[in-house]
């Protein structure tokens, strides 16, 4: 599960939290940096993102990326979202690939592989 | 920029973005895992997180990992928001370190680095 | 427009509204309810409401009311969001009616109602 | 608790939920009018909302309606918030005022009046 899957040339997630980190303190943007100011931030950006694809159809919401204006926005937000997940990781010290590979273990005991239909109703979220 | 600070025997993102993937096949749950629920899912997350801060004042917010159950509780949140970030990704076919990177290149352009007070208002969000 | 239907017994918003404060001022909680707070609880409750439908089908969400525990949840968070955007109001002294009405007034100017096919992506938020 | 505190003039809150519902007819939106869809955009508009506040301090957010702009953006996301309430629960047949007071009779049982300091982190939300 290990193996180091990396584009060539590709920043790694943690060059990129550092880059924001170095990114914020030229700016002097730090004291507003705060946890729960970059809670609020990444859940609006969240917002934004669904903000996309609120009044589409499933067949619509499935071929967003077809449309380069949306496809723009969506890939903006993405970035939006992952910037303030960064940040606030940073701001609160936890690692967030640590944190995600210790759920997906919680999450492969608490949802067994199934031999009939799956529970659809089940999700990630605890 | 391009430097690799990888944490020997961490995962990276994508070994964990493809890990989720296995992860909802083999549960059958791809066909809940369209971009419109998955946008959805990503912001109802994110809202989680925002939960553990929304009475905390700035000072307590600020401790928030000196307790066990809260730190537990964000680095769950934390999990959750990546893990439904990297499924929408994959639902969508965005590359979610290209997205970052590439809006770090267009702020690094809008918001210079600035001689005077840094513009207090301004956002990394467009 | 400004008919008055009431239904007999029902308390009015404004009624709710009062009594919400009263509520918080009898449990000290008016320290936590900032106009930052609350509308960062706003943002969580109405997550909580989209939770319920984020894997749901337009045809299984269509019939939400029909199962008691989901209808109960339903009403649940319809209250906790329009308790949390009354207290939102009273925090900023804003009327929520008077806000509605102006608004609706801007928008019968800004969507004038079309001869053809309505424009599908249009949305009421500016 | 069943006063009737009505500025004269001012349109109730079934009136502005009915007159949103005949705007949305007169513009053919219905077909968008889905829970699910309303349900997202609530929360879209909760987080811009919120947005307003992200970055401000207790003391900026406390004073945020002593500007004009930034007043006039409270005032037209408030509207939206309600607006798509409102539409949410036609679309689902809940009586908002209903459900509102239901929950404040819950909670009136669930966080008794406290003799001494309240409990700080209890909230409206269950």
């Amino acid at each position: 599960m290990n193996e180091r899957v990396t584009v060539p040339g590709e920043p790694t997630l943690e060059a990129l939290r550092q880059r924001l980190t170095d990114f914020a303190a030229a700016r002097r943007w730090e004291p507003f940096h705060t946890p729960k100011n970059l809670a609020a931030a990444l859940s609006v950006e969240a917002g934004e993102l669904l903000e996309i694809f609120q009044w589409l159809t499933p067949e619509q919401a499935a071929g967003v990326m077809a449309e380069p204006e949306r496809a723009h926005r969506v890939r903006d937000e993405v970035a939006d979202v992952l910037a303030y997940l960064l940040q606030f990781c940073t701001a609160v010290g936890v690692d967030p690939l640590e944190a995600l590979a210790a759920k997906i273990e919680r999450n492969e005991h608490r949802f067994p592989v199934p031999d009939g239909p799956a529970d659809v109703n089940a999700d990630m979220g605890e």
